[in-house]
């Protein structure tokens, strides 16, 4: 009992130490790189406080896109693969569709021929499995099948198709005190049901694009309606809107894979202050894919060709990372406050 | 030297205790009545942990309305003051307008020939000053209003005229791990450059009604424009969507005073688990003012009716109020994390 301090002493000391190695490299799946240096770099002097280029935690918005950047969008984006199931699913209660495009073809396992109806008929296949429920319904919906669903290629859960160096990035930051939004082209009613569970950040850090719903009372108790009708688009010049609608502040870093995500870098990396914009190109065939100037998914072209005189990051997934995918460690990583 | 360890402990104990006196009544400008006590055991019910009406932390979603709930809206809303305010100053700029309405009735005073265009001729006055200029450049326009405009009949600056009963609430429910939104009828733009400091909400917990922005680069530098068009008017029905559009998730709590945070209240209560729902009554005709059912602004005539039925807490001023305003105290009130 005599030594009750010393020995409190010694454990606090232990446990300072096995915290700062822990803490020592924050992006063990990167490997040691210019990326992550610059990274780094960029943490270390926003959050300094005696540094001059010193962010106080308030203003630290980090921005991450989704498709590509925080999960796999190959061979074609999850959300899609999503929509054809549930076509799928719910076709025998549309007896007419066997005879009306473009669902005939999805039907029939022609893609193509579907796609042949352009931007209306991808529209008309969303509106029909993502509208006409409540939100309540679709957030069942889309809990129920990110549950099982497996990607085409790999088998995996599509929650296991996350890259672990960016969860390591999302941690980093909000470690940091950093306040981590998601900022995709996919719906945000069909990544809030699972975000906070895979990613660690809640639905009200999620943007995202959006169908209109309706306020509803049916027998007196109220429900929000999911409208087949467009809200918004949020990708390209829609990024920085939406960004300014939910958040209000132009975030100081941002992070995405594709020219869709160009004008949410921009806008970030163009505020006053040291800013960090980074571009993860998909370089690695053998581990994930090789993809960029001319995918029809993802494409990375005017991104690829300004990073340099923009001063961002350009991650390559071969170089740059030592390991790809989230492991069974996924529950430990991404547990939230 | 040999006794610190004990100073020290004593040093520890003195500030627990006065943290507790402190924290022993978190809503001193309450009354010992009904709504202090049914907001109180609320909390105390959804907080602790053996509670069967425990809610965790990351569910603690809080929404208060602005005008009437946080600060006064008589005798018109203060945003409505400031567009007669700003319209008088760009006036120069728009040698057309003293012949052509409603700008000519408005620059002449007279408010109700102004008003008799209707919706239109309001839209009007709206657009002409809250549109046509860069999202940075409107927040300095409000900035610089808000720190010197007055109140017509009470000389204060607005950001005085806020209930100091209420932002006790706001920050007891902070310190219980309630994440706290503003859902307003007001500009979600108006509200944000000062909701921080007023009322340590910060601009992403701040949603309310917006017009269009485009993205836009001059020179080669982008910028957010403001454009003369209704993105979203976030009053009744829409305050259920803009939640579930921002948030993601129901609140279980919301506080409002008018029929236009009915299905805010209407949304928020008919969760599952415990809610609270409270309706602020303006009766203090002395200290305040006195309106209801029959005010053109901040109407209260169903939520009356109905809060009963409801299980609403309707808050009497008056009664449960003893004191109003906050004063001078409000920086140390309102600080954020």
């Amino acid at each position: 009992m005599k030594n009750r301090p010393l020995s409190l002493l010694i454990v606090f000391v232990i446990s300072s130490l096995a915290a700062r190695a822990r803490a020592a490299d924050p992006l063990p799946s990167w490997n040691d790189t210019a990326a992550k240096q610059s990274v780094i770099a960029f943490v270390e002097k926003v959050t300094a406080k005696d540094s001059p280029d010193y962010v106080a935690p308030v203003d630290r918005i980090a921005t991450f896109d989704n498709d590509g950047t925080l999960w796999a969008e190959q061979p074609v984006y999850v959300q899609l693969l999503f929509t054809l199931d549930r076509l799928r699913e719910i076709a025998p209660q549309h007896p007419e569709w066997p005879n009306q495009e473009p669902f005939a073809s999805v039907l029939k396992g022609d893609l193509k021929a579907a796609a042949a109806g352009g931007e209306k008929a991808i529209a008309e296949l969303v509106m029909a499995t993502h509208a006409g429920m409540t939100t309540a319904a679709f957030e069942k919906i889309v809990v129920d099948w990110i549950a099982t669903a497996r990607h085409p290629q790999t088998d995996k859960l599509y929650t296991e198709m996350v890259y672990q160096p960016m969860l390591e990035l999302i941690d980093y930051l909000k470690a940091k005190e950093f306040k981590v939004f998601i900022v995709s082209g996919g719906g945000i009613e069909f990544m809030r049901p699972w975000t906070q569970r895979v990613y660690g950040i809640p639905p009200e850090q999620v943007i995202g694009s959006s169908i209109k719903t309706k306020y509803e009372l049916r027998d007196g108790k109220p429900y929000l309606v999911r409208l087949p009708a467009l809200n918004f688009f949020d990708d390209k010049e829609g990024k920085p809107v939406a960004i300014n609608h939910h958040i209000g502040r132009r975030p100081i870093a941002a992070f995405g894979n594709s020219d869709g995500d160009y004008q949410m870098l921009e806008w970030t990396t163009s505020g006053e202050g040291l800013r960090l914009g980074l571009v993860v190109h998909h370089t690695d065939a053998d581990r994930e894919y090789a993809y960029d100037r001319t995918s029809k998914i993802g494409q990375l072209s005017k991104g690829l060709d300004d990073a340099k005189s923009k001063g961002w990051i350009v991650a390559d997934m071969k170089k740059d990372w030592n390991r790809v995918w989230i492991g069974k460690a996924l529950d430990t990583n991404t547990s939230d406050k």
